[in-house]
C-alpha cells in the first residue's frame, strides 16, 4: 500500500497509535489539537532544539534504511539536549515524503524513533506531514528541561580549563566511507541491529558502520557533567572536532591547544586507518557525526571528574587545554611545534 | 551571489543579524548554542506547534515570491497559537534550499517573517539550514504561552453552543484560483504590499489574492475569546470549514448544524463568485487557508460576546449551533431540509 491509498488522516492516526499518549507528568495536550500544551515549572528552564535531515544531502537511501534515518533524526536532536546538560522530554516530527512511497517506509521511519524515544522517555507530542514532489525531508524538534543553575553553554571555557571528549572519535566518518565504498550491498547487512551484531564478527568493520548509523546521544554523560558542575562549556561533535572546537572557543573567546596523540581512537578505527594507510587522527579531527560531547573542565574540578569516571564508568578523555585567545586553536605537531588547526568541518552549500 | 559562494556559516550570521537578539523577558539563550533556553513560569503553560511548507505542494514559486512564503510560514504557525487562545513568544526556522539559489532569495524569505515577528513580538531563537537537491522546504515551530485556566481546546463544544467564525470565509481559495488562472503574470503585481494596495484599485480581485498570500493570524481575537472565557472549543480554519468543523465535532464528540445563508462572505468574493457563476458558499465551505478562527460559545456567554463585538470591534459571525453527535455534521439546504456536510478539505497524499 502506498501513501496515496492511505491518505494523510489515516497516516496521522497510524503514527498516533504507534506512539501511545504517554502519562508524561507535565503534558496537558499532546497530538491532536492546534498545538501541544505543556505545564511548566519555575524551577526548570525549557530547552528547544531542531535538526533537519534532507535526502541526498544528509542521507542516501541507497546506503541506509528508513529505520536508520528515523533513529538518527531523533538521536542528533537528543544529542543537542545532552550538550546543554539537559533532560529531553518531548519531540515534534515534520515529515515530507513522496506520495508514491510505501506506507511501510513511513512505519519504519517512526519505528527508528520508537526505541530511542522509549529509552530516553521522550514523548511525541506534535508534528506535520506533507507530500513531497521528490525528496524526503525530516525535521525534528526536541523540547527538554534543565535546572537554570545547571545549564552548560558553549561560552564558559576559561584559560587553563582542560579539554575533554566522551567516547571515541572518527568512527562515524570511517563508517560512512565504508558504506559508500560498499554501496547498496551493505544496506541489507546493516538493516537491523541484530544483523549489525552478527556483522561485528562477519563484516570486518561493522562496528564503524554501526557508529555512523546509530549514534548514541550522550545524555547520561551530559547530565552528569552538568549536575556535578564539572563542565564549564560543552557542545556535541556534529561537524568534526577541529570545526566544533573552534566553535566552542569562539563562543568562549579563548584559544585551545590539543595533542593529537591523546585523541581517543577505537580499535576498529585503528585497524581501518592502518588498512587504508591513513592517520586515524585525521578521522578523529575532521570526521563529523560522532555526536560525542566536547567539554571543558576547570582544574579545580578535575579530581571530582576522575572520581566519577571510575564510579560511574564515565568514558572521557583529556585531549588538550584552553589557552589565551591570541594563541588561536592549534594542535601539537610531532616535532613539538604548534600547528594551526584548520577549519575542516562539514558546511552546507559550499562546493566540495 | 548564490549560497555556494556565501556558505552556511555566513548565511546563519546573516540571519542572526536580521533578527537581533531581542530583550525578550524569559529568553536565557537564543541563536548560537546547541539549544535555545527559555525561563519558564509555573503560572503559564507552554504551547508548541509546527507547520511545514513544501515547494510544489504547499506553494508554487511561479505564483508567489520568497517573501510571501516566509510570511505565510510564520502566519500559519501563529494561527495555531491563536486557536488555543495563546500568546506566541518564540520561533525556530528549518530551511532546506538548493545551493544554486540566490542569497537574496533567502533574505526575502526571512524578510517575509520579520514584519509579522515584529508585529506580534515573537523572537527567532533557533533553527537549522541545509542545502536541498531540488525543492525548497520550510518548517517552522512556534512556542507560545497561555494561562492554564484560559486554554481553549478543540474538545469542549457542548450541545446548544453556538458556532461562530471570525472574518470572512472563502477569500483565500478564490485568491489562489485567480493566481493560478493568471499564472506568473500576477507574481510581479503582488510582490509587495504596496503593489497589492495599488492593485486593489487596478487589479479587479486583488483583495482576494492578498487574503491568500498574506493571511492574518487572528491572535487578538483568539486571545480575547480565551481570556474572556467565551469559547468552549476553537480551531483555525486551514483545510476548509466543512472539514475543520468536522474535526472540532469529532474532538468534542458532538454534531453540528450550520446555515450557509449566514456564512460571512466578503464583497470581493460575492463579486468574484457571481463573475464565475458559482455559489460563494462553495468557496466558504470548501476553501482552505482562510486561517480564520472557528469557535463555539455557550448560550450563557453570548451576551458578553455581543458586548465585546461592539466594544472591541471584534468581527465574528454566528453560523450555526452544536447538535447531538447522532445528528452528524450537517447544513440547512434551501428547502429547509438538513444535508450532510461532506468532507471536502485538503488532504495530503490523496490523488485529486
Amino acid at each position: 500500500m502506498d501513501l496515496r491509498q492511505l491518505g494523510e488522516w489515516k497516516l496521522i492516526r497510524r503514527i498516533k497509535t504507534s506512539f501511545p499518549a504517554s502519562r508524561h507528568g507535565d503534558l496537558v495536550l499532546g497530538l491532536g489539537d492546534d498545538a501541544a500544551v505543556i505545564r511548566t515549572r519555575s524551577d526548570k528552564s525549557l530547552l528547544l532544539t531542531t535538526d533537519l535531515l534532507v535526502e541526498g544531502v544528509d542521507f542516501d537511501l541507497s546506503l541506509c534504511s528508513y529505520k536508520q534515518i528515523g533513529y538518527k533524526a531523533l538521536a542528533v536532536n537528543l544529542s543537542d539536549i545532552a550538550a546543554m546538560g539537559g533532560r529531553p522530554r518531548y519531540f515534534l516530527v515534520s515529515l515530507a515524503i513522496p506520495s508514491r512511497a510505501s506506507v511501510s517506509f513511513v512505519d519504519q521511519l517512526y519505528q527508528g524513533m520508537q526505541g530511542l524515544a522509549k529509552q530516553f522517555k521522550v514523548a511525541l507530542i506534535g508534528g506535520d506531514t506533507s507530500s513531497s514532489p521528490r525528496d524526503l525531508f525530516l525535521n525534528l524538534v526536541v523540547a527538554g528541561e534543565i535546572e537554570p543553575s545547571k545549564l552548560v553553554r558553549r561560552a564558559g571555557a576559561r584559560i587553563g580549563d582542560r579539554i575533554f571528549v566522551t567516547g571515541t572519535l572518527g568512527d562515524s566518518r570511517a563508517g560512512l566511507e565504508i558504506l559508500k565504498s560498499q554501496g547498496a550491498s551493505s544496506k541489507m547487512q546493516t538493516n537491523s541491529k541484530r544483523a549489525v551484531k552478527r556483522g561485528a564478527r562477519s563484516l570486518p568493520f561493522a562496528a564503524l558502520i554501526h557508529r555512523h548509523l546509530y549514534p548514541m546521544p550522550r545524555l547520561r554523560e551530559g547530565r552528569l557533567l552538568a549536575t556535578e558542575g564539572l563542565a564549564s562549556a560543552m557542545l556535541d561533535l556534529s561537524d568534526g572536532l577541529a570545526s566544533d572546537l573552534r566553535r566552542l572557543c569562539e563562543a568562549s573567546r579563548v584559544g585551545a591547544l590539543i595533542d593529537p596523540a591523546f585523541l581517543p581512537i577505537s580499535p576498529s578505527l585503528t585497524r581501518y586507518a592502518g588498512f587504508k594507510e591513513r592517520k586515524s587522527s585525521d578521522y578523529a579531527l575532521k570526521g563529523g557525526e560522532d555526536f560525542e560531547l566536547l567539554f571543558t573542565v576547570p582544574p579545580s574540578r578535575i579530581a571530582r571528574l576522575i572520581q566519577l569516571q571510575q564510579r560511574e564508568h564515565l568514558k572521557v578523555t583529556q585531549i588538550g587545554v584552553i589557552r589565551p585567545r591570541r594563541e588561536g586553536v592549534s594542535m601539537l605537531a610531532r616535532n613539538g611545534e604548534k600547528k594551526k588547526l584548520n577549519l575542516v568541518g562539514y558546511e552546507h552549500f559550499r562546493r566540495k
